[in-house]
């Protein structure tokens, strides 16, 4: 009989050609790519993988953090990594970490902080280099409205006003504890932490600082949506290709090789 | 009659489905793209396009600068760009900025200082974000002894050991202004910057400088091998998909929109 053993791992992944993380009858998931290459290492049968965050379709990921468990005896986390990423192949899923999975720890449960970029491109012409990767906003965005009226939203509150329709949580109330918009040159990037996010909360949240920045609403109209916990009177869901999950954080944090 | 008018233009261009900037019988080249979509500003004809430096297929371009003269009367060049970026789609071409050319100007000839970027993921993981953007190197580089050798390649040489056999240039002497290495968590960036530069002379020097980062030659080697004048002494070409142009400098710089 062969050991069992839980592996936690650190993914990177190009949202584009995905339906997302979560196995769908409807195409490719990330799941499907990471549970089919680790059957290799489980006798052929596909373990279940299990996320930090369920990124929807187009969203892509630099520090997705996933566990999954297999019958693969004692195998060192660098063979696992190394080994995915030979079976994935040639899919744009890469396990760029990989550990034993601490005794009682679990990726999506466990996680105490959360973190997202989202990057706008913000010019006239068209991206082509960044095709899949920005949102394109050809109005000039005033940086400094949007990052005020970010402040504003700050702290535990009632998100429903930035809650997708088809979002399953229990209770709408989440701690944002960071949402940041600076400009880099043509590029502006709202960083967004929080210990947990509901369904669209970064897009919908970006979407409603771009009508900001565009000087169609004032910097104090954000907020009146967080307090009026109206989904449909905030902006629009900002497109899914323009966000990016870029790390996850545990009390105790597994030891990543 | 209409009257002729000369534009430069700031091209954005992912290389990776393009034999280059140049035409080429064996497949789709930027400049064909360009010079097809100025065409219909051009009475249907195409127009040559002149850049400030030809690309290699694979390499991608932040900054390149291009000339174009179009029959289009006294069209803006705020008009031309949005119309190229219209007729240019969907390929990942994009033109960022257009002026009307000064006088006596020339996209290559006039050109005083010319950028590259070559960038280098250096990490055990295969890239997922990164496909054809980075040099995938898995071994650690050390980056401060490739930034030493670098040094020691500055200023006014004969680059021959750089340069590749299809180089059509009259002479090998070129200044080298700036080979900078640095690194940014995973990744490794050389910053290469000179009035103009020998066909494959970039990639020559990071893949010769790569040998040092990994340990298999010394810091003071890729000097020796400037001083030996012999292209087959040198490192390996690095893959062109690492490499970006940046920008290109003028005395006279055209007024940009």
């Amino acid at each position: 009989m062969t050991t069992r053993r839980r592996y936690a791992l650190t993914l990177e992944y190009d949202g584009a050609p995905f339906v997302g993380w979560q196995r769908q009858d409807n195409g490719l998931s990330v799941q499907q790519v990471l549970e089919e290459a680790a059957a290799r290492l489980n006798n052929g049968v596909p373990p279940l993988a299990v996320a930090a965050g369920r990124t929807d379709a187009g969203v892509h990921a630099e520090g997705q953090v996933a566990e999954i468990e297999i019958a693969a005896g004692e195998l060192p986390p660098e063979r696992v990594r190394e080994a995915l990423n030979f079976h994935t192949r040639p899919h744009p899923v890469s396990a760029v970490r990989a550990a034993v999975a601490p005794e009682g720890w679990s990726a999506r449960f466990s996680a105490v902080r959360r973190g997202y970029r989202y990057r706008i491109l913000n010019r006239r012409a068209r991206p082509a280099l960044d095709i899949g990767r920005v949102w394109h906003v050809q109005g000039r965005l005033d940086t400094e409205a949007m990052h005020a009226a970010a402040q504003a939203l700050l702290g535990r509150h009632d998100f429903s006003a930035f809650r997708a329709a088809s979002c399953q949580a229990k209770t709408a109330e989440r701690t944002l504890d960071r949402l940041d918009v600076s400009r880099l040159g043509d590029e502006v990037v709202v960083t967004a932490e929080a210990r947990s996010f509901l369904h669209h909360q970064v897009r919908n949240l970006v979407g409603t600082l771009a009508m900001v920045g565009l000087g169609r609403r004032g910097p104090e109209w954000p907020r009146r949506v967080l307090d009026g916990r109206d989904r449909t009177r905030a902006g629009q869901t900002a497109p899914a290709e323009g966000l990016c999950f870029v790390f996850v954080r545990y009390n105790v944090e597994p030891e990543w090789t």
